[in-house]
């Protein structure tokens, strides 16, 4: 039985890195309005701690519940760890730490888990935890990525130095024999070229974008949420707490080939 | 003629770099007390827009101005490119774009200056028009570093990957033929071997603390500032704005050999 509900999808994440999860949405789901919200001004999570992230995300959520959104997805895998809720004063939220970690078991041949994360997300064990939760039998390595980041902002994502950053971040994790690799930020599908020369074509990469693509299908087939089934043109609208030229050119990269009808400022 | 005055001085920056300038004015003048806030909750301010650096900087001012200081310096080169102004309410300020500028002026020997930065440094032209005002035949040429911090953050101050990303920012700057260079962040100081390594040892480097420790000592001479004669002890505070183990693991060690009294998180 499907619903119909032509509000939009709200998606925040402490910045850009988000888009890359908007972007695997906006295309998987056609028919959907999304509102995306990069809290720019106050980025990066990944080095806060626990109660500032939890705080931050609270807003974020209170401000995109105010523009009634029919569901939240938080991008943010650091915003994720701390915000473990289905739902939030009945409106469903999506956090990406559950579809990714069972994403990485169902295409996993060993059971050897790599999980890369800012060191937010690795200090949370919130995969870790998952994983183990999902299934007593899976072996879990982790390494923060702190460089990763600022890798993928600078636009270095084919660059012989991401290349050796990459290789000294994973090192260890090869050495584990890892079969399937969780890449546990939204920032890091940017360096998925790098990555995959480093990690080789028998480890599967899983990125949050396509996990969560999944969940959300899932619930549209089984009622939670409604489609939207409208005539008219989309709206993907793109918001952020600060303005920058770089941000704006760097976003408008991630996003291709996908187009946002609107880019704009606002104030939590 | 000195005025005696025992209040301590305020210093603030987006995180921890600003610590390279405290340890500089708290080894130089072992007399005074110092208050330090480090607005680790919302950093970096490198890559914010014009309009939040300058509202973060107010706020971060108010709240060291409320604990009663006798002055403030604005360790961090980004905020300082927004607040050029020398008092605050009667309230001396220190910001570190003039004593920088100054000090590469008095050092240069060709007046070919290079200033490395963040993006927001960079773009904000604040050293580039700074060295014009005082010398119009200086010439300059500048680099924005993203990679800096995070290196610096990271602990790989001393990594052949981060020779490689020095080199690879700098070497526009060194076909330009400069002979001083201003680490126009306080986080570059922690950097400095790899730096000195690319650069020579032809080329000046300035960093912000030797530069600020300059005009304080001038203004206590000249008696814009009182000079503390506390017999008792001094007193060194750290406040950030958010908590992490991370983040005092690398105040201890950018302080070193300077100890700190006390520590605390507080909240703006």
């Amino acid at each position: 039985m499907t619903k119909q509900d032509s509000r939009p999808i709200g998606v925040f994440d402490s910045g850009i890195g988000g888009l890359t999860v908007l972007k695997e949405l906006a295309l998987q789901f056609p028919k959907e309005s999304f509102l995306y919200l990069g809290d720019t001004a106050r980025l990066p999570y990944g080095s806060k701690s626990a109660h500032t992230i939890r705080k931050y995300s609270e807003q974020n959520i209170h401000f995109l519940k105010r523009l009634n959104v029919k569901a939240i997805v938080i991008a943010c895998n650091t915003a994720s760890t701390q915000v473990p809720e289905a739902d939030f004063e009945g409106l469903p939220l999506y956090n990406v730490i559950s579809p990714g970690s069972e994403r990485a078991l169902s295409v996993s041949s060993g059971k050897r888990i790599g999980v890369l994360g800012t060191r937010a997300t690795i200090n949370s064990k919130a995969y870790t935890n998952k994983l183990l939760e999902l299934d007593k039998d899976a072996q879990v390595f982790d390494q923060a990525c702190p460089l990763f980041v600022p890798l993928a902002e600078e636009g270095w994502d084919s660059d012989p130095v991401t290349n050796i950053i990459v290789f000294r971040y994973l090192s260890q994790l090869l050495q584990h024999s890892i079969d399937t690799l969780i890449l546990g930020c939204t920032h890091y599908p940017i360096l998925k070229n790098s990555i995959a020369r480093v990690t080789g074509s028998t480890i599967e990469l899983v990125d949050s974008g396509e996990a969560i693509a999944h969940w959300l299908e899932r619930d549209f087939i089984q009622g939670r949420l409604g489609r939207s089934d409208s005539k008219e043109h989309r709206h993907v609208q793109i918001m952020t707490t600060d303005s920058s030229a770089h941000f704006t050119e760097m976003a408008l990269r991630i996003l291709k080939p996908l187009k946002a009808d609107e880019f704009k400022v606002v104030d939590l």
